[in-house]
């Protein structure tokens, strides 16, 4: 039998909110046994963009990553953002390791297609090095993987950090038994948007795709669950989308995805 | 006998100049045997400061590191050029990892106190995690280390690259023969500042001090040049100062110190 390893991506809304970072990240430093961070970025992002003096290129609602937004989530993503949360998991002795899709190789990525749109500097991932990351968990150490890939030739990409968690976690069900978790700022995922109260408690994929059909789950929600499905679908053993204080083990408001 | 490990430092003339850089990268990818690389900043930082409305607070020549300086110098030193440094290694089939001193605990620092003058977020090294840096070099891995330490207390601290370099060869060298080379935008120490052709191939300490007191030798060189006497003191084999074709074996003009 596989020894457990939790994946667990935490949004923008979280980082954004320095108390619900805090204590996420005291209880992610409480969790025992091998387990991976995966972070997405926040505001900062787009606060430094204007203080750089350039506004978001976005096409078709999606965002576009140019030249000097590559620098610009570079610097936030995997400086800023990622070096606070290693430094923070340190002082709670738990120790990590900042890590791109570049450093020791861990995230192969390929610069996506240019059909319709360009999006620019946004990559697909191809590989997650899962050798590697074994390697750094076998000695105890915590990786945090930030939203930027590399293609192998020289240059950095732009990928979803939901995608970067879910893809970690199938390339990692070769060698461990899985529970992916997401953690943002509602308390699973909603059947009425309008209600928190209103979180489904499971949800299997006839229920999503009913769901969808009836337009009470659309825009951000559909590709994190996309990602949700095709992890399940790809020898991951749990799927659980929910409130940071999700990792509590008192905590008893969450979605659970089966297929 | 231990193997060997080239410290490799470069400075940030280096990293202004893209030439320079990928000329420089190219000739350390292709070195055999382990490796580190420590980098320092450049005028990035300087630029991103200015476009981020504020100007650094020089007390006494000494720069300081305000809440502002540290958050832009973690994602210029850590983010950008960090990962820009190790994408083009990885191109170059190098297998890099971007390291600050909180990733893996690599490097442990103290705010330096509060005399004269307040630094701010400036850390002086406590302690270089020669052991997973060894782990890392053992796995075939090349750790790129950039300027950004931790107190171990959730700080990120600005710290001296030339003094990250000398450290870090000091702690590897329980555990390797240390070759300790910093490369810079000149061919070596000059006898005359003002003659670029005036390169001291060989200087032990006495003619250093000798330099210095008739101060031939001053400012910035001052402190990289104790560095490197500290460790030749300290176990470390060799240490070379040079531009950076000093990394090619028909490189013949640099400075060699020696005791």
């Amino acid at each position: 039998m596989a020894s457990e390893l939790k994946v667990i991506k935490i949004g923008g809304n979280v980082i954004d909110n320095p108390e619900m970072l805090d204590s996420f990240l005291t209880d992610f430093a409480a969790l025992t046994g091998p387990k991976i961070l995966v972070h997405g970025g926040g505001k900062k992002a787009t606060e430094l963009s204007h203080k750089m003096g350039f506004a978001p290129q976005i096409v078709d609602g999606r965002r576009i990553t140019t030249d000097q937004d590559i620098e610009m989530v570079t610097m936030v993503y995997a400086g800023l953002i990622n070096k606070t949360i290693v430094a923070k998991l340190q002082q709670l002795n738990s120790n990590a390791i900042g890590l791109s899709g570049a450093d020791g190789n861990t995230i192969l990525a390929s610069k996506r297609p240019i059909k319709s749109i360009d999006y620019g500097w946004v990559g697909d991932i191809e590989k997650v090095n899962a050798e590697f990351l074994m390697s750094l968990i076998e000695q105890g150490i915590t990786p945090v993987l930030c939203a930027i890939t590399h293609d192998g030739d020289g240059h950095l990409l732009n990928t979803n950090a939901d995608t970067i968690a879910s893809e970690t976690a199938i390339a990692m069900s070769t060698l461990y038994s899985i529970d992916l978790i997401y953690c943002f700022e509602k308390q699973g995922v909603l059947a009425d948007v309008a209600d928190e109260n209103s979180v489904i408690t499971s949800m299997n994929e006839s229920y999503y795709n009913t769901l969808k059909s009836d337009r009470a789950i659309h825009s951000g929600m559909i590709p994190k669950l996309d990602n949700c499905f095709s992890a399940l679908k790809q020898n991951v053993t749990k799927v659980i989308i929910g409130s940071p204080g999700v990792l509590k083990k008192d905590c008893e408001t969450f979605t659970t995805l089966t297929l």
